[in-house]
Formats: structure tokens, C-alpha cells, sequence
């Protein structure tokens, strides 16, 4: 494997994923900090050099850069276990990290980000009437994994995937967008259970 | 391959994704058509036996369901030239189509949904107040993809991917949401590469 950096912001969830990935696969990461809420990814050198939309993560291998937390992770999963061998399973699996980037992030990273990370009282007021259409977004991306988690241990098959690597991201820290996982239970039970598996690292 | 049903809504440029998908890999795919509009991928038995989330597209194989438009193209085309065979550009590749469902597709999919189907004098004042935001940053998804297309002939390496499949299904009818594809020449230019590759299908 080259040289991995990840071009990060330490709280962001998107950037966790890719950091918890590595750790699953014991490969070691350096890491460049950048702070989005000071623009630190929109400055000219950023885009130049790092990713022209504007945004971490960007996992940077060797000299190449590779935006999007969901294909970094493919990357670096390439033929391990966190990869379904059969075909329906591992399409299942992009199944889950689609439905995490259009129908959760969207919803439950950003009422995190929003009410702990800006303070709700300087949100615009685009963003504020914005509130209950993505609270009612995220408590039914919660609804729907909850659903799917009765009786099952993870999101795909029997073991530790990408599924639950991405969501785990940003749903062990819904609370702070506002979020009752006790709601939730099977998705809670799920949370303990992602982070049981050996190799499990923080945010 | 098992058999092949799409529960689909024919104006809907998720399902046509797959739609050229499978036109490219010359598969057969029965059709079952819903009305978003009218509601049918909400109704009980939607929702108990194709999908959970109350969307469109799904991709019956045989008995198992598998939602996504993203995940559902990655099912039928792998092992096949649609998909890379380099590590990196089957990575960089997803990254595009994730890319199309964080960036592009709820900024001009929405748009064109909004203003050729529902009507804006039909949308609630939310949906109004959000055009200006939309608008914007699906100007911007446009202008990254513009700006990374000159000088290439497809998103990801030379052939055609499902990189460039999925995002031309939603940019060459971005004109319906009121985008202005005259600014963006090398998008033009692109968009009529895709078309030209042999297997082509109209949406």
C-alpha cells in the first residue's frame, strides 16, 4: 500500500469512517487537520491541490486524492472481509452507503452539525426552517435501520461490512443533532455490537 | 443471471440509470411501473414487499430486493468493462456516483422534479424557499464536473463507467430544472460521447 493521508476534520463523521476503516485493516494513516467552520477547505491551495468541491475527507494515496468518504473506504477494503464476497451481498452493502450519504447524512450529520457544532442561534434562517423537515428526515432513516436491525447482529450478512462502518459514523453521535436513540433500540443494540469487534477505534 | 424485474417510475432518471445499465450489458429487465406522484411506492404493500423507504428504483433479482440506484447499476455491471479494473479508478468511480447522490441529484434531480412535474405554484413555501440554495449548489456540482471534463472524453479513465452513466442521467435533462447546460461546454461535449457509445438507450 502507498503512503495514505487523510485530509480530515477531526469531529467530522465522513472523515471517521475512513480512519475507522484503516484501523479495522491495521493500516496506519497520517493525518492533515483542517477546520471547516474556519473555510479551511475552501481556500485557493485547497481546492488547487486537494478537492475541488471543497471538502474533506480526501484520502490521498501517494499522489493521487480521492474525495468522498464512501469510495475511500472501498479503497482501502479492497478484498478483506469488510467487503462481502457474494454479489448481491457486497451490492447490499453499497445499498446501505448510498441510503447513509442521500437519506442520513443529509439529515442526521447535519442537525449535529448545526445545533453542536454552529449553535442553533447563529444558523441562518434558511437553516433553522430547515430543522423540521430534516428532523423528520433523520428519525426515519433511524425508523427504517431500526427495522432492518431486528434480530440481525449487522447491516449485511453476519459480519462487520462497510454498511456498518459508514453508519455507525454518524449514528452513535445522533444525540448531539437531537437525536433519542433509546427510540431506537435495535439500532442501539447494533451500535454496541459494531463497536465490540476487535479493532475498534474511537472517534 | 436471475430473473430480472425494475419497480420503477418511468419519468424518473434513478431508474432510467439502471435502465442504461443494463442496455449497455444487454440484459433483459421486465418492468413494473409506479406513479411517484400519486403515491404508489408509499402505499402498505409498496412498502412491505419492494421497499421499506418508499422509493423507487428497486432491483428484484429473482426473490431479493435490492434499492439504489447506485448499488443496483454496481450489481449488473460488475465483472463487466462498465466497472474498472484498476483499484484507484474503481474507487475514484464510486467516488463520482456517490458524488451524484450527495451533490448533484438532490440539487438537480429536485429542481427538475419541482418545476416539469409537481409545477412551482404546487410547492409548499419550504419547497420554494429552498430553490435559491438548490440552485446554487447544483450550479456548483455542475461546474465541478465542467471543469474536471476538459480534456477528457469520460469522467474515470477512457471507457464509459458507471461514473458517467449515472451522472448523465440527471445532467442532460438538467435543462427541465431550469439549468442552463450552454454554460458548461465540456459537460455538452460529454454528454454526447455517452450518448454515442454503442447500447445507448433514450430515457
Amino acid at each position: 500500500m502507498e503512503r495514505l493521508i487523510l485530509h480530515e476534520d477531526p469531529v467530522s463523521g465522513n472523515c471517521y469512517k475512513i480512519r475507522l476503516t484503516a484501523a479495522h485493516l491495521g493500516y496506519p494513516l497520517e493525518r492533515r487537520a483542517y477546520d471547516i467552520r474556519k473555510g479551511e477547505t475552501r481556500t485557493e491551495r485547497f481546492l488547487a491541490e486537494v478537492n475541488a468541491n471543497g471538502r474533506i475527507p480526501v484520502l490521498q494515496i501517494g499522489a493521487r486524492f480521492l474525495p468522498e468518504s464512501g469510495a475511500a473506504c472501498w479503497y482501502l477494503a479492497e478484498g478483506s472481509p469488510l467487503i462481502p464476497e457474494d454479489r448481491f451481498a457486497r451490492a447490499d452493502m453499497l445499498r446501505w452507503m448510498f441510503f447513509e450519504q442521500y437519506n442520513h447524512e443529509p439529515n442526521v450529520a447535519t442537525l449535529r452539525f448545526w445545533l453542536a457544532y454552529v449553535g442553533e442561534d447563529r444558523l441562518s434562517d434558511a437553516q433553522r426552517a430547515q430543522i423540521p423537515v430534516r428532523r423528520a428526515a433523520g428519525e426515519a432513516a433511524l425508523a427504517l435501520m431500526n427495522d432492518h436491525l431486528v434480530g440481525r447482529r449487522f447491516l449485511v450478512g453476519d459480519a462487520l461490512s462497510l454498511a456498518d462502518i459508514t453508519l455507525y459514523a454518524y449514528t452513535h453521535v445522533a444525540g448531539e443533532g437531537g437525536f433519542d436513540l433509546g427510540c431506537y433500540p435495535a439500532v442501539q443494540a447494533w451500535l454496541w455490537a459494531v463497536a465490540a469487534v476487535p479493532g475498534h477505534v474511537p472517534m
